[in-house]
């Protein structure tokens, strides 16, 4: 693996979830990451995926450089031929070279404003990285994707599945913020690659982006959705189609205990963090069913997998 | 060692004191440390606390992973059943046992408002992670308590006195801000557990929380109090009876030369950071009699013994 | 070496450089520095500084601390006899003393507020923490210099070089702020230790502290001073003269490529980050001749053998 960008950089996902289970069943303190150095870098901040990717660095024996960009206004300059007579300190192209000559893996998070489709769509901090350093590039939530959740979630539905071909439901749900299309977007990548029946349960408006669900049967009718599912994926997101807009506040498609009964015993996932009582209610994020806790725990196993490819290089 | 939430979570003080001399004798790199991590949690900020742990952790051979929840605006709901509609992005629930899967153990700080006594002795946030996490947790000072602290002190009263059952008397001081009685509270527990002649100093409406000094004798004269003294323990508190408020400001009860020179030499102890000229004066902290740097380098072996302790489960 | 505050720390400079570039070209993990700890302390922000020197610490074995004084609000007070009843919660006694119980090496960067240019020259930080601590102090850059980057420079020309004395030219550049002296103070200072044909190029008014530029030439026709250059090493700085202004910011003397023709086809070094197009052109970064990405790579192996100079205390 020489970065890893998008879902698309993952050749065999079946053999990559294994991999990581594999990890995650010894959980032996590796060498390979032996004297490299893992840089990471927030433009927007991080609890679960900084804490979890740098626990798996370190469990491959890597060192990690923690930059909150956003924190110590370090603001960069992206566009080419500019004249730097701003506020602007740093160019990229100086950037993302000089931080290749400290890191062997540089990973970036950087999040859309949700006001440009375009310009969100265009993923200009990621690419720019991608494209001016010199090492591999590893995505910590973009713009418009969270590759590293989404292979998270993955693991999750192959380690706890009973069936071969599971329901999985992914319901969008209410939350008080307009939310990026980052996380569902990349379970939807990754479960068109996933032996699974998948449905996408939506209020109207809530469309994910066409060329990303493709196929995938999109409904409005969370309870006709729900119906015989053997997993539900539970998330908010703001609306692609009136780009950026929360549309919708009520609380009539939070994940209540009723609406689980209507499943086949479902096991309850989210990325958290969460909002109780307007994503999930108490009921069901205190139930046997959730496996959130678990699904975060297999964070550190994702990224570990995702870190040793590229330090293999294989 | 379960957890090191207050200071009866130590069964045999005088055992761990030594364990911490020992450590801090060889100081040699642990092993039992190796491939677990600490978590700090800091809901307020730190400097000597988190500088000691850290090393202490790291000491032992553990990874250490930091999160300033105060700064990274990380804010937590701890109610049961809170709609979370509002600026609240995450549970308490989730926050502790996601943090669980990440950490082998988790250290909390976490100060009073000063606002609300009851409140402030419910330590919602320690009491909180303790009941949510599935790991060990350690106190890094919380809304009434400082056992590392305390620790730390007992280890240094140990080391240098030269009385079997030296006097020892911990005396208020003035200060320009309202502190919390976290460090007094945990000093004067840990010295009904030492054998010494222990009286704390106090102007009138400073008397700590009776049901923490219990038969300790307590005087308002300062004077009194320091005659023939071996150990000084100086430090500000704000009221417990009018709680929270600082009622006296004026430099009467600094310790000063002349103050000293009542004592029996005695050797001045302080936490750190300490005013100076308004709760301990120059030529006190510059002469001999001060032990405040040795005890801030106890800090290290204390975090060490009780971090050993529990990873040792014993 | 005891401490490196100043260039002058430095005995032998080209040995130094030799151990640096070995260094390099081992690159090996070393195990001088295990069980000691680098404790890094930022007064102003850092980028490359900071990853580059924790990245050297690193590879030498150390652990590393850092602590944001600046973002921390962690208020020093520097005054002897200070009645410390304001917002200045530590004496620079105990904060220097305390952190030499917790640090083997400290790591201080500390920059001019170019208002006073005697309480700059005063280097009050650093000096204070050199006073106060118990342990060697490393300059991170101060009000006045920057000797770790001094040091990569002349391990950077001492690289490139292909002529025995080669001609160096520093020249200033504009930017639309007022800028330290320190780079160019200390770059001026490694000339004059190294074979070199040196020349400082500055406009009228830009004349650094001649206590430090001493007898090199320095000239205000830059057109001049570039022909037959071999390094160019392009840097803004406020005015001396007129403390701490910025008096010209057009783009008159910018490195642009037609500048560059008058060259020995020279290799153009800055200490980064760069504006781009104001400070050098970007056909000028773009270009063969550019060397700053590869002088940032440098700075690691200055400051690993820097550290390993003073943990074997010769």
């Amino acid at each position: 693996m020489n970065n890893y960008i998008t879902l698309s950089d993952i050749e065999n996902l079946q053999e990559l979830i294994d991999e990581a289970l594999q990890l995650k069943n010894k959980n032996t303190a590796g060498v390979v990451g032996k004297g490299k150095t893992l840089g990471m870098l927030f433009f927007n901040p991080s609890l679960r995926t900084r804490l979890s990717t740098e626990k798996a660095a370190k469990l491959l024996g890597m060192e990690v450089m923690v930059m909150n960009a956003d924190k110590d206004g370090w603001a960069l300059e992206f566009e080419d031929g500019a004249v730097m007579d701003s506020n602007k300190a740093e160019h990229i192209k100086e950037a993302a070279a000089v931080l290749s000559q400290y890191c062997d893996i540089i990973a970036v998070r950087a999040f859309p404003d949700l006001k440009d489709k375009e310009k969100d769509e265009a993923e200009l901090v990621l690419k720019s990285f991608q494209k001016y350093a010199s090492v591999p590039v590893i995505n910590l939530e973009s713009a418009t994707g969270h590759p590293l959740q989404a292979l998270t979630d993955a693991i999750t539905i192959s380690e706890l599945k009973t069936d071969k071909k599971p329901k999985v439901v992914l319901t969008w749900a209410p939350h008080p913020k307009a939310l990026p299309q980052s996380v569902p977007n990349s379970f939807a990548e990754v479960m068109q690659r996933l032996n699974a029946d998948f449905v996408i349960a939506n209020p109207e408006g809530y469309n994910l982006n066409p060329s990303i669900t493709k196929d995938v049967e999109v409904t409005h009718d969370q309870d006709e959705a729900l119906k015989d599912a053997d997993f539900v994926y539970v998330k908010n997101w703001s609306s692609y189609e009136q780009y950026g807009k929360a549309l919708k506040t009520d609380t009539s498609w939070t994940l209540t205990g009723d609406k689980l009964k209507k499943t086949n015993n479902a096991k309850v996932m989210h990325c958290l963090p969460v909002r109780r009582n307007m994503v999930i209610a108490d009921e069901v994020l205190d139930s046997e069913n959730s496996v959130v806790i678990h699904q975060a725990g297999n964070r550190t196993f994702a990224a570990q997998a995702v870190l040793r490819r590229i330090l293999e290089k294989k």
